[in-house]
């Protein structure tokens, strides 16, 4: 088999970190993304919400874009489509629930009417140019997952999507396991598959186990039960309602991404909840605690979600008594222990028993992601010449790469990459040589993109070291100084008890912009900021952003 | 048994978090301090490195002290000591290595002449006027810990200190099971007992275990092994010198505290290192691979640490090649994680062996807390009529209250405090009804004391939103209008793309002091304040910390 172009791939986003997923698949003219997500910033990046992959390659590379396919509906898949959308317009393919949340989104941004959504199923196959894709059933977390397979001129590229092997799954969907074998056999030139749970020996316990712990809780709780789960995992949520059921007990949910989500799930027949038994959270107090559920988010400690409020008793429908049941159905993802536990906390002062993971081991909640042994079975599945592992950080990454070789792969023939490297594969031969822009961009609280390094920079001096800002006054045309310094500090030092510091600071001051015979405003601020800094600096061992400020008059 | 004053018992750090424990006991005009605590700050408290506890309380008092006794020589123990005594010179009681330890920190800061030290056994009898005390070993992950026994007109009074029964403890210190025993047969009035494990089932293994699990590990590494455990853990730096030895391997020491600390427990008998088997760090390079083992700190992920800067191939001596080993015998402690795994994800990178916990599962730490058998056994030792879990977060503290009312202890005898919260006992009738002052006084990165609520206030608002300052001058004595107004803003927007936005910052700022008619400063810089204040959010739903400066000529 001849090839006239190269076929690329390359990751955007997902590589060396958990969130903000898209991959590309290019040939010639024909470009193909899979997926777009978001990753949540975690505290070090000061005033950013959300990190979405950087598009200049995307914008620079509009007119071969043929489409973007979605394998599912998780915030680190789904999470980046609007801001991508806003920019280049490009048809979205996803099953009938991953679109139904991400027409959530586009809903909230007001480019709902303008996108262009098809739905998919995983007998669907799309034409794309000189890229053909079809697809294949896995389970995961969520319902309606996909992983796929481009045809190429090259040959075969299988990309997973997030999955694990569950063999009893809550609702039927199964995987399509004879699918990927046969697959398999036709012959798999690369393989990229998702590496979150590398580090993890054995196979993912099924989403059954956990419905087996939330009944047996259910039949043992006292009080109200208050549990929390991910708003996404439908087929938890679906066993949540049949304990319910069972202990005849009503259901109320609290939290606007819970009512969101499970609308959309009714809505498209994901799952199944009888009318009769949800009731408002306005109505909770007027049932006795023993017959009432409530399902809630937060599961993951976010300060503004429903649980963190009831955790103060602060939410206006639904209190807390002491002998309540809270049930935290889900683990807490690295990064958010403590925002968990403090809730946790609060939950025990308020006398409530508290189910979670640490003091617990019920079994609350079980991965969404394959073990080794489930991704050693999909690289049996595929046997491919070439291997990525993507999706994880740097050491899951060189596990999978282990688990890849111990089940044939060449080890020559596994890329471990960076976002933006390509892999270009030419007559079958893969190689791995250059770089495409990949980075992060970032998103405010307000869904407003363009944060710029710059201004982050800034912001951890200030939040480190404080600032100063020193005005002068001086005459316009000898430089003569007509005012005294003036100085304001902020985060340095707490000024009423610096007086002294400050009166030696506008001493400082006034000798550098006293020394010039002419008006050389930009000299002047260098003075400043190098005499006063190195005075701050041997006094307090502290570099506050310093500010001088020279006005002509 | 008549007493004529009042019994008092308080936490001054300790409750409801892991740090900075410093406990008191007080009865007429005799106070006892028990510990004197650090605790690390994270990334929420911007600049602040060290949190100790807010001394109000026993300034005030300073003339009932008459000692503070450290109960061992953890960081959340010690770390306060110097800031007390530089306040307060008040006499320190601790065992020998403890007392090694406190000695580095005030020589560090130049007090330890000054100091008075006063060396103690599990033997000791102190008299404090009408409090005595006696000790009792327990066992722990450094050497040399003790429990106390307080003797007090009201009763006895047990303080734990940290602890874990370990039978087979690596240096034979055993804890004093029989002497436990005796104390609670002649009656404990109140017990007052470390918690951080109580969220475990069953019994804390043995630090034995970890020395085997080296040991196994030592003799299948390849390459260099380079092993990072907690430079105070003394008798896990004992069997990975066994180790070392056994595999005809040499030791070098990598990492300030490291060399420092064993140091101590070197000159002091509590460590066992041939000369002939240590070697500088800087000769490493100058032995085969297979011949070295290179011991550092940095298991926490610290990023000036050791470790850290091995990860990236940065330190001067020791280079990390591809095949070593590189083992973390230590688990990250809640909020670690993340500096930890990126630590790891760097040595994949250079094409370490890592063995970690997270993939390994290897039994490579054990934890020096008692998980819930072992709170239990101390509990049912001491047999208290009253009991106050200390040394937690509420979650540990209330599972620790359940604990003591299984084994027997009376729901109403337990006191879940705050710290601050006051146990007062008279007549052998404990009751808690009172505060005192209790909170975090802030240490930042120089050592120095004293950074204020309202600074980390203002620097939380800086590294959030970024601030803006704007500048006019004014005629004093009509307030006209003297310059245009100069605006600088820094973590805000980008000033070269938002150019525009300035000038309509500075148009508005000029329309709010055009409008007044008389030179009022401060009424013209609220109304700046208020009306930009409006128009930034309205435009970019940021809300920066606006500084005008109105300068009078």
């Amino acid at each position: 088999m001849s090839s006239k172009h190269m076929l690329s791939i390359f990751a955007l986003g997902g590589i060396n970190e958990i969130g903000k997923n898209m991959y590309v698949i290019e040939y010639g003219d024909d470009l193909v993304i899979v997926d777009c997500g978001g990753k949540f910033a975690d505290r070090t990046f000061l005033g950013v919400d959300l990190i979405i992959p950087d598009f200049t390659y995307l914008l620079e590379n509009e007119h071969k874009i043929r489409g973007i396919i979605v394998t599912h509906g998780h915030e680190d898949h789904i999470g980046g489509i609007p801001y991508l959308l806003k920019k280049i317009n490009v048809p979205v393919y996803a099953t009938r629930f991953t679109l139904g949340l991400i027409e959530l989104k586009l809903k909230e941004h007001k480019i709902l009417r303008e996108s262009t959504l098809i739905e998919i199923h995983s007998e669907s196959e799309l034409n794309f140019g000189q890229i053909q894709a079809t697809f294949f059933k896995v389970s995961h977390s969520i319902p309606d997952c996909l992983g796929i397979v481009f045809n190429t001129p090259e040959g075969k590229i299988v990309h997973t999507g997030d999955f694990k092997f569950d063999l009893t799954p809550v609702n039927k969907q199964y995987s399509q396991i004879h699918k990927m074998a046969k697959i398999g056999d036709e012959g798999v030139l690369l393989l990229i598959s998702e590496s979150t749970n590398a580090e993890r020996p054995g196979s993912t316990p099924s989403e059954k186990e956990v419905g087996k712990h939330i009944e047996e809780t259910f039949f043992n709780a006292s009080g109200k039960i208050i549990i929390s789960t991910f708003a996404s995992n439908v087929n938890r949520i679906q066993q949540i309602v049949e304990a319910t059921i069972k202990t005849n007990r009503k259901l109320a949910l609290l939290g606007r991404s819970m009512v969101n989500v499970v609308s959309v799930a009714k809505r498209l027949g994901y799952i199944d909840i009888p009318d009769w038994l949800l009731i408002d959270a306005r109505d909770v107090k007027q049932w006795p605690s023993e017959r009432v559920v409530v399902l809630c988010t937060g599961s993951q400690g976010e300060p503004l979600a429903a649980l963190s409020r009831l955790s103060t008793n602060s939410n206006r429908d639904v209190r807390i008594d002491p002998g309540d049941t809270v049930i935290f159905a889900a683990s807490p993802i690295p990064g958010n222990e403590k925002d968990v536990t403090k809730i946790v906390d609060n939950l025990f002062q308020l006398g409530a028993n508290v189910v979670y993971g640490a003091a617990s081991k019920t079994g609350m909640h079980v991965s969404g992601h394959g073990y080794q042994e489930d991704l050693k079975l999909m690289l049996t599945l595929m046997k491919p010449k070439y291997f990525i592992p993507i999706h994880g950080e740097y050491r899951m990454l060189h596990l999978h790469a282990k688990l890849a070789e111990d089940v044939g792969v060449d080890r020559k023939n596994i890329f471990i990459l960076n976002n933006g490297d390509v892999v270009d594969i030419q007559f079958q031969e893969a190689r791995q040589t250059r770089k495409i822009p990949a980075g992060d961009a970032y998103v405010d609280s307000f869904g407003e993109e363009g944060i710029e390094d710059i201004v982050l920079r800034d912001r951890k001096q200030l939040s480190e070291e404080g600032m100063l800002v020193i005005v002068i006054t001086i005459n316009k045309s000898d430089g003569s100084r007509i005012s005294e310094p003036d100085s304001i500090s902020r985060g340095f030092v707490y000024a009423k008890e610096s007086e002294q510091l400050i009166r030696n600071i506008n001493e400082i001051a006034k000798g550098a912009v006293d020394a010039f015979k002419d008006p050389n405003i930009f000299a002047m601020k260098k003075a400043i900021k190098k005499e006063v800094g190195q005075y701050l600096y041997d006094k307090t061992k502290k570099k506050p952003m310093i500010l001088p400020i020279i006005i002509p008059i």
